[in-house]
């Protein structure tokens, strides 16, 4: 490994360790469960939003915010946002009725530890909570910037975003147990919509609060839009071949349910190659930056070599 | 009845019809099935957003606004959007692993229609399809009064409004089946959460587009408390002996689930009596204002004499 490499990867593994922490942080000091009837709500929302995950959407929000001097703790508190919007996602897909799954993060899924209906109002809840996060005065003063964020992030979320992707999913599976499964462009646009869309949105969000007008933004999107590829894709490969205990959630499910993917698709060497390749295009999306771009130069590395 | 009141009622009529036009409108153009995989989530939005429901919350957006000279579009707009999170919750609350019902505004639930997963994502989509609608520049082009109505709606959606009521209220049906079940006080206070905040919600936006300062706001956020809670004592009135057909959902059911109510904690004499206590003092916090506010006075008392 050369020192330049090294040095990359110390840094992200700092990041990675602070937006956990403050990610965690923010989120206790959200959530203080009421003396009151809904104390069960907001356990669920605890368990869904605190300690896991690897905050790779608020990380992104902090590191392209950080780009332009905007204040570290309002870009965490946008990040936070953005991952309650995720969290709430993965408590709705873990449902029986969606993906059933038992396993989230190495702790049992909301349904689980809990029941059904509380986790379908754990989900609603921390949804609104996203929204609630933006437009508090901590994140902006300025009534633009925060409509901005709202605008993005609503966008995002919604039929046109992750809701939309999560329905094309759920044909793809269907499709797959018929005949004529989902194709390599269908399968690139609905993991555009349900992955890309929202670790976009993390980047875009970023820019937005450090005043970067729309035009000086698109290399930035496009860089979002490589790694949200990349990171699908390698998701893939964790699913065909990675190890169920390090990933903390039931892995194989994709090839078991017959669904086209990436690695179906290609096969799982060229869709590494493909990955790599996606990584590459995205550092280059970065070239007009200094080293104050490093960060997400490393996340963009770091998206296809993780093990989780 | 005296003429006065058949104005009133006139006046009622009229509006109620043309808001359901116009809310079914605008989810039709907001709502375009498109041309891939996403065409069954749409769908579901359209069966649950279009053609249902009383519109009482998007009447009382355009209603207040109407009050201080606010564009009749742009009102219906943001009054579609607290009807998205009305649809959302219904939706939601329909599943088999909350309230388990079949019908809604006379037709088949969402999950029946289509499926329970389908339901979850169409509820997620009409959720944020609420904050996207919110941002749009037919709404305000003001960017300040745009992040007020987004943080008076994402409040009275969540933990601290309507998800958190729902939360106290399955409590509610859980305390109902062992000993102690709720009292008054509790009752009330998951009324105001569960069905009050965004009743009160909508008030409070149509007053918002009105560039109404917040202490302006007072007497017309007491006006949605009242009508709030007379609008669920009339709800438990309803269930306990209204007609199944006419209200197109079914009833009795807080009967058999033995969930405190109003009404089991009243008698149904002394909560009707209550009710018309509360529209009369609801019309009394309008009294600063002309027939300006005749809409709200008459939404006041139609919420205790409505049949469904």
């Amino acid at each position: 490994m050369a020192s330049e490499d090294v040095a990359v990867s110390d840094l992200l593994g700092s990041a990675l360790a602070s937006i956990r922490e403050d990610v965690d942080h923010h989120f206790d000091l959200l959530l203080p469960v009421p003396d009151d009837a809904r104390a069960r709500l907001f356990a669920a929302m605890r368990h869904a939003a605190i300690g896991g995950g690897k905050r790779l959407r608020p990380l992104l929000v902090t590191a392209t915010a950080g780009m332009f001097g905007v204040d570290r703790d309002a870009a965490v508190r946008a990040g936070c946002a953005v991952e309650a919007i995720h969290a709430y996602s993965l408590i709705h897909d873990d449902l029986p009725c969606m993906d059933d799954d038992d396993l989230r993060h190495g702790r049992p899924t909301v349904h689980l530890e809990f029941d059904e209906a509380t986790a379908v109002l754990a989900g609603d809840a921390l949804h609104a909570l996203a929204f609630d996060i933006l437009v508090s005065p901590q994140v902006t003063s300025d009534p633009f910037i925060r409509s901005e964020l709202v605008a993005t992030l609503a966008r995002a979320s919604g039929m046109d975003g992750m809701a939309g992707g999560q329905m094309m999913d759920m044909m793809a599976e269907q499709a797959g147990e018929n005949e004529g499964g989902f194709d390599l462009h269908t399968v690139t646009r609905l993991q555009q919509l349900k992955t890309g869309a929202l670790l976009g949105a993390s980047v875009e969000m970023g820019a937005i609060m450090g005043r970067v007008p729309p035009e000086g933004r698109a290399h930035l999107k496009s860089y979002a839009r490589d790694i949200g590829l990349a990171f699908q894709i390698a998701d893939d490969l964790l699913d065909h071949e990675g190890d169920a205990e390090l990933a903390g959630k039931a892995l194989r499910k994709d090839a078991v349910a017959g669904k086209a993917t990436f690695v179906s698709l290609l096969g799982a060497e060229r869709a590494r190659e493909q990955a790599h390749m996606l990584v590459e295009q995205a550092i280059g999306h970065l070239a007009s930056h200094g080293e104050e771009a490093d960060v997400l130069r490393a996340i963009a590395r770091y998206i296809v070599e993780r093990d989780r």
